[in-house]
């Protein structure tokens, strides 16, 4: 069957239920955070729950929730986008659903970074569309320039991107978002990271063109990933459609969920959640400097790209020797492509510190005593 | 663009806006229960918000919900299906999503009734799979017959049906999965209304062949719509794409929802949920056959559909006249198909019976005025 045949498991769920089985098993392989959300989330909840809000939402999400999603990015960015343009989805993982339905064909080509988010293309497989895999590496931040936008209909970016933790600077995305503009291409940016970003403030690529599609959710920054929310943002001549498609393809976002995220603007919590991850990121990626080759420093989201490649052609084989061996999870690079993926694992840093730390220790100790490379 | 060319709307949506401007409206129009869920759902659902779920569950859902389903399949059916083969998905409207990926591939052919519910026809055109309209009338019960499963790959079929109130009865069920399974047609089962059935105690398709594909849902009959859960129960050899396709489409189905859900077969309120609706049918089901012509005598469901061709021959018009004079809401058989749909509209009975006589009430004294026909 053409429709799955393509398409790829993730190897990282034989690592999660391998580490399940181990009691002290150090988790660097999940890409959830641990925070709590913003405290007025779970009084929402509890009010929503109270109040007996289990009916359906409009199919594009309550009307107050779209409102907030837009002032978020007058707040955070200094843009305006009319509520109209926007849609809440089930999950980000909705947005892509309903972003690829909406400008690519049957057979339409679409650009994705290799290493990327490996969904992206398994998207692209369920409904027909073609990927077309642009290898991206340290020498341009992992990042896709505009001379690699050829022969496409649709860009997919990720600013910030997993699993390499690149932002996408402003003159550039600005560049690709011009590009596009003169080629026809329709641009999807996933912002499902942005809000983690760790010294700059990158802006939205809602800023460099109208015909930019927007994703972002509430899983990441917002700490509420088991509430599957996203949003959509889209230009003016594709939101009738993509009404029609929210109606049949979704019926409507979870209802609760919606009623929590009205609570989840809250900023000075925010702020206490992206210096976390930060302080996070400092701590890993000092300590893994020592151990791996890590070619660019991370800048947001909260993944390092750790070449293993001084101990391992495999990295897939090194990942199940470190769980098998020092119970330390973490997820083979080649879950996210094949363009160099082999050398590579990602690390999340998405525990407490103190849990890291235990997790360096051993690896430190155990890549000491083990010979150099298998 | 081929993917969206045929993609139809709902004209229900304008009714809907329409009518949420008239503080005096009667809503026969919405298909959506109106009875709170068990009341261990919303204890359930406190009690996980308190002990802050809000994190990923496994991408097929939680084992303790699948064992349930199972559980529940044993006690209803008599069935014993394993928890391997359900998965919990966001809302039936995911499940549908799976399983026609996972069964019809690109230009696939795929059979449904006409009138039907009209997502099924919308997921084939996102999907890229041709839909084969199967016109059904009162001669059989609006049921599709084994003769019809002709030149197809699949065949879905709702039992009960929507907008048709009609059930498959065991025997016709059984020489339909049987037909199915002679010609290598994957039989799915839409059996999101089981449970709100009347007078008989149908069977699942599942009874019938190992290779069925039952949809079930939270929807309808546990009156969780908001709460956006359903299931899946595939035939063994799907499960491993199946969980593919979650992991990298769904991610995972809402958190809470399905702490909730575990509390959702609390049987003797079932029963009482069943009994409602059978009353408010039985109500309606009379109120209305002395206005209209309704060819056959809904069994399942909350729907009732209505000939209205002695006031109008355009349905949509006359839904539109009843919204405007009387304040009547009703959805217009145009929604459902175009196999004599312009004759029909579709009444739901998910309102108190008070509420539905008003609206009777409306009906008889405007129709009793009003010319014969326009």
């Amino acid at each position: 069957m053409e429709r799955l045949s393509r398409l790829t498991p993730f190897y990282v769920m034989q690592i999660l239920k391998e580490a399940s089985s181990y009691p002290d098993a150090i988790h660097f392989e999940v890409g959830e955070p641990d925070l709590p959300p913003p405290p007025g989330v779970k009084r929402a909840l509890a009010e929503a729950v109270e109040r007996e809000r289990f009916g359906y939402t409009p199919s594009d999400g309550l009307a107050q929730l779209k409102e907030k999603i837009a002032a978020h990015y007058h707040r955070t960015y200094g843009l305006e986008v009319e509520p109209e343009r926007i849609l809440v989805t089930p999950g980000s993982s909705g947005a892509f659903l309903m972003a690829y339905a909406l400008v690519c064909d049957f057979g339409a080509r679409l650009g994705m970074s290799d290493p990327g988010y490996p969904s992206y293309k398994n998207f692209a497989y369920i409904l027909g569309i073609e990927p077309h895999f642009i290898d991206v590496t340290a020498k341009s931040d992992y990042c896709i320039t505009p001379d690699r936008i050829q022969n496409i209909d649709a860009l997919q970016i990720s600013n910030p991107a997993n699993p390499t933790g690149n932002i996408y600077p402003d003159d550039l995305l600005e560049s690709i978002a011009k590009r596009c503009d003169e080629k026809g291409v329709w641009l999807i940016s996933d912002e499902l990271y942005h809000g983690l970003v760790y010294e700059t403030h990158p802006q939205s690529a809602l800023a460099f063109s109208e015909r930019a599609i927007v994703i972002g959710g509430f899983s990441k920054y917002f700490c509420m990933p088991g509430l599957r929310l996203g949003w959509i943002v889209l230009p003016k001549e594709l939101v009738q459609k993509a009404q029609m498609i929210a109606q049949n393809i979704f019926i409507a976002p979870p209802t609760l969920s919606q009623y929590a995220a009205l609570e989840a603007f809250d900023y000075p919590y925010l702020d206490g959640v992206r210096a976390t991850y930060q302080k996070r990121r400092d701590y890993l990626y000092e300590a893994l400097s020592d151990l791996f080759d890590i070619p660019a420093k991370p800048a947001g989201a909260f993944y390092i790209w750790a070449d293993v490649s001084r101990y391992s052609d495999d990295s897939a084989a090194f990942a199940k020797e470190l769980l098998q061996k020092i119970h330390v999870a973490v997820t083979p690079g080649i879950d996210f492509g094949r363009y160099g993926t082999r050398r590579f694992v990602r690390f999340a840093y998405t525990r407490h510190i103190d849990h890291m730390a235990e997790g360096v220790r051993r690896l430190r100790d155990y890549l000491a005593s083990r010979s150099a490379k298998t």
